[in-house]
């Protein structure tokens, strides 16, 4: 497998994974890691990854969670060019399909409720929020520009099963948004883990996964840190990475 | 000053402070404590305490905190008395008023944007959810059966001054609740603390401050240890409690 003068492979530390990643461009962080584990108990239906990027999330569902049918949608056509790549080099093509398109135009794409399950590691800036130099992969990446949060979840109600879930990872900032457009729409928020970047810090991520039409019940789990006091990786941490 | 036969004395640790509880009765706990604490920045400000119970919110805002001028509004009759007594023995009669009367009711008791702050250690419990045995005072101080999480809210809007703040302790399972009832009401949470029992255990509570009008924007504080690794208070409870 050829990579183009500006890519790079990374490993993904089991079962001899690598995904293709742009040098200077978006690259895939701890987020969609953690996402992929957190979204792991589902791992024997029909998955769809909005906003999919260099298909990390594909890959680690289907080539370390065993996931049997993982589609990842992704507006950006260089990206899509490369996880097609990846996909190949990992030998998952009979398990993945990188579908070109909008999430906003999910309707002419996709069957109605024809998915178990919906992930996104989303952009987590507010268009508007932070500073955009211009439209390129990072920003997009970053920033709402081509689609926001209530995009997503419209998406995920059109393509979710009645009793579906949704599984995403995002900025704690943006927690107040993320409930409010979930019920309003009737994914309900089910279970929420808080990432911290140590017992001391600040939190840095949230996990959260949601049921198409499921009851008013939140469960707040345990939370997870990132680094020790030593600033390495935690047990917990290196198990989801290492671990199967 | 006389106690009833089924009353207690409970000490605050700090400025002498006391306060009278029934032996049987609902008590206060570190809830109350904690949110008094993160309540305290505002305090030359005029503030109510909705669901006052034994009065311990506006004796700690007013004898703690320093707090001008605290209200405290309260359903149960027989709280009202013992928490006028609990004032009286404080000497914090210029300080604090306790008021009886219902939450629903807070147009007839209260004018229009007539506080800065308002604070509510209310109910948890969802009416339905949990075993509820009799419409005793400790079932009150749990489930809404008397007021819900929408009937503070509410409530608070018709208080606040325009830009006036909230601050709430909660149970972590009421979070989507609780973040889409004030988004609806354009109490805008800007604070978040979760309070974990000690770091690898669940959530257990979570603080909450909210401004009337304000702009979308939370702020996700660190996590609040109640205890340390051989189960005693950590040093960040013990400054809450004997702190000032």
């Amino acid at each position: 497998m050829q990579l183009e003068q500006d890519e790079v492979y990374d490993e993904l530390l089991v079962n001899d994974l690598r995904v293709i990643q742009k040098k200077d461009g978006f690259k895939f962080g701890i987020d969609a890691v953690l996402l992929a584990n957190f979204a792991s108990k589902f791992n024997n239906m029909k998955a769809i990854d909005l906003g999919s990027g260099t298909g990390i999330i594909p890959i680690l569902l289907a080539g370390k969670y065993m996931f049997k049918s993982v589609y990842g949608l992704e507006i950006q056509d260089k990206y899509v060019e490369m996880a097609k790549r990846s996909v190949e080099m990992n030998n998952l093509n009979d398990k993945i399909k990188i579908i070109s398109g909008d999430i906003k135009n999910v309707r002419k794409l996709f069957g109605r409720e024809s998915f178990d399950l919906l992930v996104s590691n989303p952009p987590y800036k507010n268009n508007g929020s932070g500073i955009i130099n211009d439209l390129d992969s990072k920003s997009i990446a970053r920033h709402e520009i081509l689609c926001n949060f209530e995009d997503i979840i419209i998406a995920a109600k059109y393509l979710l099963k009645p009793n579906g879930n949704f599984a995403v990872v995002h900025r704690p900032d943006r927690l107040v948004d993320i409930f409010y457009i979930m019920r309003k729409h009737r994914i309900e928020p089910k279970y929420i883990r808080m990432v911290y970047a140590s017992v001391k810090k600040d939190a840095k991520l949230v996990l959260i996964r949601g049921t198409n039409n499921g009851k008013c019940q939140l469960n707040f789990l345990k939370p997870l840190f990132i680094y020790d006091e030593n600033n390495k990786y935690t047990k917990e941490v290196n198990e989801i990475y290492y671990g199967i």
